[in-house]
């Protein structure tokens, strides 16, 4: 059941320490040398690197007389396998912290391996269930994509090795300690991540922002990510290259306002009827989300019609949303009715449905994916 | 030297995890069990029970299993004697964890009993050093005064035994593990005392708003906290009585964003001038920083015009800033020209000059507490 939050309230939680700006790296060795004398580093297989950030940090690392072992077999839609071998390669190179660099993949990564690399390796389900024992590895993240804000989240996403499923699990032992945030490490990343990884950011403000538990604080945060995130969706929709220095970092910093949304309210439907997109359909995740969110918007209008005029406002008026996400939204999916049927086990007692407007039953879900996607 | 940053920065570190809202303590038994069996409690001599929140503290952890001491000693302006007195405590009753229970006195030494607790008491330059070894104990903050911020700062501002002089620490250390935000708490302070913590929580968001460090972020936070104080005072400045409780708390959590501001800034030269007044003069803290709030506007609004205006639009003019400080702020302070000169040296190196727009030298400050206070 949707219930709502005084408006003023102040109910916060966001440990983690940000640093920002233009080099920030390479001035914080010091800080980076308190976590120990060792520690691997995450990555994707070649964005860190072309972005600068690895670079940054190696030098850093080298520099503060930090020992770094480089992971870099990290892929989109992580499988929680990846993230045992990564904590076994801690283990063995006797890592005292991770370090993990990279777009949401990597970072959701990153925090799975540092909890597990403290206790069994194996144990896979305590970790999804949040039950594993000791505390964690100390984590820095280093965000190379303006979208997941997973810098500034306790989640991490990951795929099930057995189903090939996207499962989340949200813990205070998933924050990291310390994150970069330079918004130059995302200037390199090419115009279709760019599109993807803007819708990714703009569903968490959206989402988060029609959730029970957005009260004053992350409304606050909410009116900062917008306008950010939806001035580089227009620029998106309108030109086919990619945007300039300026307009990457008003997208980046977007992203962290969202992710901050995210981090205190959770995701609604789209989130989840994303990854059937992304896992059966290859589809990019922030894109899969983005499927969803004309009708969630339309649904959203109708139980809380204020808090949407809002919402328009802060993005230039409803015309410029619905219009942006018509240009940059494309999809091929087709479903057949029995294929759609079998998603309704999937979809019983889903979180996300019920910090929905209005809330949302499995069988909406269907009656939605017929809409969108019947053969 | 005044140094400016870019304004869509992202630094950002404030771990406290906040509850919001009435009542919230009264729910949280399960939380506090996991800090350990036993606590002390500090508190001042009566406002924490005259608040409610001590009953609502000692039912909630019975309920919960936890025993509890009470240590009701702090007064305003504490001394760092009182703090190892209430650390030694800690550690004869074996205690987990402390809470602490009231304005800005009361948290600010909880900061340093926790922390002294699990070193040497003796210890206190290493705690105003912030020096200690070994972590803290883990600290909870109920806040009953809408002014200090402290449950949302590192700060701990004491008053040495020796010299009654007041000293600041700033620490990771001190920040609290939980900090519990009922703005009914507040409902109960006398008249007196509303106006001086007002004052004190707008002095934090003014002069933090000028502040080098002040990013984007922090900005935001002052754009939530000037609304919600500036009316609160406004308010009082028209009228004799006690303001109603959703005044109170917007005040409340108007001092909570400003305690955000001042814990990612520092503040600027009101602060110290006004320990000075509070130290010889007994002025309330908030009221002794207002003092020169005026004159510190005045050559904000030189330095830094486009800021200064925006502060005032937050406020609902300048008119109204400076009509309700006039109302609100009134002080019967005199000096001699020799005693004056005798502040001169507690002025040099001090960080808070500095982060005055335009600088401040000690000199400065002398010729400002000429044309306020020469006999």
């Amino acid at each position: 059941m949707w219930k709502g939050r005084g408006m003023m309230d102040f109910t916060f939680h966001m440990p983690v320490r940000i640093i920002s700006g233009e080099g920030c790296i390479r001035q914080s060795g010091r800080l980076l040398r308190e976590f120990g004398k060792r520690c691997l580093i995450m990555t994707g297989m070649s964005s860190a690197k072309a972005s600068g950030a690895l670079d940054d940090v190696l030098e850093t690392l080298e520099e503060a007389g930090v020992d770094a072992t480089v992971f870099p077999e990290i892929t989109a839609n992580p499988l929680l396998s990846q993230c045992q071998t990564a904590a076994y390669t801690a283990e063995i190179c006797r890592a005292e912290f991770i370090i993990g660099i990279g777009g949401g993949s990597v970072m959701d990564a990153a925090k799975a391996a540092a909890w597990l690399a403290t206790n069994n390796c194996n144990d896979g389900e305590r970790l999804m269930e949040g039950s594993l024992r000791r505390p964690p590895l100390p984590l820095v993240l280093v965000g190379i994509t303006a979208g997941t804000g997973s810098e500034v989240s306790a989640v991490s996403v990951l795929t099930m090795d057995a189903d090939k499923r996207k499962r989340s699990v949200f813990h205070q032992n998933l924050y990291a300690k310390l994150a970069f945030a330079d918004p130059r490490y995302t200037f390199s990343i090419p115009r279709r991540q760019t599109v993807s990884t803007a819708l990714d950011a703009f569903a968490h403000a959206v989402e988060g922002w029609f959730a029970p538990s957005c009260g004053d604080v992350i409304t606050a945060f909410g009116e900062k990510a917008f306008p950010l995130i939806a001035d580089g969706l227009d620029w998106l929709a309108r030109h086919d290259g990619l945007p300039g220095p300026d307009m990457r970092t008003a997208l980046y910093y977007g992203s962290l306002w969202a992710g901050m949304v995210l981090n205190a309210t959770g995701t609604a439907y789209p989130h989840p009827l994303g990854y059937i997109l992304t896992e059966e359909y290859d589809i990019p995740h922030g894109m899969a989300c983005a499927v969803f969110l004309p009708g969630f918007l339309d649904r959203a209008e109708r139980h809380m019609p204020e808090r949407a005029e809002r919402l328009y406002a802060l993005c230039g008026g409803r015309d410029i949303v619905f219009g942006t996400l018509e240009k940059l939204v494309s999809y091929d999916v087709r479903m057949t009715r029995e294929q759609i049927e079998g998603y309704l086990p999937r979809w019983e007692g889903v979180k996300n449905f019920e910090r929905t407007p209005g809330g949302f039953a499995p069988e909406e879900a269907a009656a939605l994916f017929r809409s969108l996607f019947l053969n």
